[in-house]
């Protein structure tokens, strides 16, 4: 017997009539296959526990991930409550019943191990293990957390430590998509794409998965399906390249308007300068992004700019205003009006002209470029927030997407 | 240094401030002594759990303890960043965490074993433990709870493993009342009374503590003081009867409202046949207090009146009505319009005419006795629930409490 996992997010355990739905979809499963099922809490639990925190301004990871961990505890209790019900032997598991042992980062662990042979041994009498998502322990027995959305990497590693056939992420959508359905009504699902793919999506802005997750299914080499709750098509498979019998040259195209500019003007073009101020950035955990840095005409003053994501915003303002002492600039300006618009496809590593249309079509536009950045796979342009829904259709468009 | 259990309910914990206001508490008390806090879920939080498990109308014992003892994992996790933030050292602990090893009797589980070596450990590198009430793990390692107001078990569980020098009870009352102050406006604090006395109390429906706990503390000798959280008043202090310098004839009066009158007319009366009522009774957890049994002029059909609790008022009423094949009566009626009203008090062992005096008291108040049951320190009278409080006021005055 095969074993399958599957995991719900918040909105599909978010009431009595949404619990019993998955019920449904197990009981399908469960004559072939031995099941684990990954729970996140009940929409909205976790919001409120996490203004619990902001409101005690908790600084005690301990604690907080303490806190922020208790909603699942219900939601595994009342989803097994109802497979039994239906006659299905079902164990509810907490992380540390597994145990998910993670290391010691509280609210962003890392899973260190998880015992395939406790999870077999709790399949001798269930046919369903209901486990709690986004929740470990460490070694020293305290309760850690993965950080949100990390019910995703739960259901991967789980996966992963008893070699599931495939791990199946439930979510309000049919699967992941060439673009944005709520921007371009012609977005298509994507029946088949790589790690890789998913992963550049991902992390330009689609939400559909947790980042860590993909990469974990890609280092197990475990078949993704992301696909609806709702309904009963089959989603979107995340697989190895090697599985893509055709490459797209552009699979999709993604956007984020979580992101701020920094520019730093008129600041000493000298060696070291921009080691500097990104030491800076990574002393305080400001992920930056996109870098352009213009040298001076005169070889003396330069302008360097980049991107952070908008939660930084305030941290990054203070960190480069205290230190104006040693980086000597002559002004800084930080927007939050800008989008990052990429454009995503395994086909592009051997093919050339894809940049060139990406560029083509935004200047037909008069959309104008702040920023690029590439890698292998992708190419993402930062541009003004307000052009966000034009870019994305008529790169949806101009990619015959 | 000697060590102190303090206990707060769900209104202590309800928000922000009431949390802070037990931190001020603590303060006080951490620079001579090191400190047990026992915490109940915020006010309000166990009735939603309870409220879920209703929906699903849950008979999974494992599942519903999982989902009711999630709600102290919050309480202890912001009390512990409270306390953390004012420079006190806490840790905070969840049942299975102490371990705190409870029997298999789900959701009404009973404490087997606390190691207190565990606790002293954990008092190495802390001064204040905020521990999770309510909640064990039995061997299997399930969670379990205790049973609605089983934190107050927990804190005099606790207690008693670590020998603690005494266990505080904080409520939102100064303390044990001679009766309820809602009622009667010159009820008084009392400031020291026996265990036997407390119990007595707490199982004819004064609300203050829970049952177990009054027992537990009675086994161990624990001192218990019940106090309010809001005021710096001293409370009222439970103590072995030995303590009591002179023992009040009758200390309180107390009733409840939650009783329900079973009455089995024109039964055959045969040896036999009360056992007969009383196995099904139990064999259904059915607890029973008060029996009158009507012995027949004619010797041949018998009455047979017993008070239950009002939550087992559709089960009882189905038990006996399937079972009327066998017990064979003429007529069975329930009724929810009654009140036990008790008055307690350790020098009635010693003393006569203490029902006499409660009896006459009634009579002159038109008040008739539809039951009686009595105990070494206790006389409880079953009315009609409209003379509740007019039987409290005229008993309240004439014991001059």
């Amino acid at each position: 017997m095969n074993t399958i996992v599957m995991k719900f997010g918040g909105t599909s355990v978010a009431d009595t009539d949404k619990i019993k739905n998955i019920v449904k979809i197990v009981s399908k499963e469960v004559k072939k296959n031995k099941i684990i099922v990954v729970l996140s809490a009940m929409a909205g639990e976790t919001d409120k526990l996490q203004k619990y925190l902001d409101d005690f301004k908790s600084q005690n990871s301990i604690e907080s991930d303490l806190v922020l961990t208790s909603g699942e505890q219900v939601s595994i209790g009342l989803l097994s409550i109802a497979l039994k019900k239906e006659g299905i032997n079902s164990l509810p598991l907490l992380g540390w019943q597994v145990p998910i042992i993670t290391d010691d980062n509280h609210e962003k662990a890392k899973i260190l191990k998880i015992d395939n042979k406790r999870i077999n041994k709790f399949f001798e009498n269930n046919d369903v293990i209901v486990l709690a998502g986004f929740q470990g322990i460490n070694v020293n027995g305290n309760i850690t957390s993965l950080g949100r959305g990390g019910s995703d990497t739960t259901a991967v590693a789980i996966a992963s430590a008893v070699e599931a056939e495939r791990c199946d992420i439930y979510t309000d959508v049919e699967g992941v998509y060439t673009t944005d359905p709520n921007i371009e009504k012609n977005a298509k699902k994507i029946s088949k794409m790589s790690y890789e793919e998913m992963l550049e999506m991902s992390s330009t802005g689609a939400k559909v998965l947790h980042t860590r997750s993909v990469e974990l299914a890609m280092k197990n080499n475990l078949i993704l399906q992301v696909l609806s709750s709702l309904t009963k098509k089959s989603g979107t498979f995340i697989v190895d390249e090697n599985e893509l019998i055709e490459k797209e040259i552009v699979s999709g195209v993604s956007y984020s308007k979580n992101e701020a500019k920094v520019t730093i003007s008129g600041i000493l073009d000298k060696p070291g300068i921009s080691a500097k101020i990104f030491s800076l950035m990574s002393e305080n955990n400001i992920n930056v992004d996109m870098i352009v840095q213009n040298i001076s005409q005169d070889g003396i003053l330069a302008n360097i700019t980049f991107t952070i994501n908008q939660k930084d915003y305030n941290l990054t303002k203070s960190v480069l205003e205290n230190n104006n002492n040693e980086l000597d600039y002559k002004s800084l300006s930080l927007d939050k009006n800008v989008a990052k618009i990429s454009v995503i496809g395994m086909g592009m590593m051997s093919q050339s002209g894809v940049a060139e249309k990406m560029f083509k079509t935004l200047a037909k536009n008069a959309i104008n470029i702040l920023a690029i950045s590439t890698s292998e796979i992708k190419i993402s342009v930062l541009i003004d927030k307000k052009y966000t829904n034009i870019a994305v259709k008529s790169l949806h468009e101009v990619y015959n997407l």
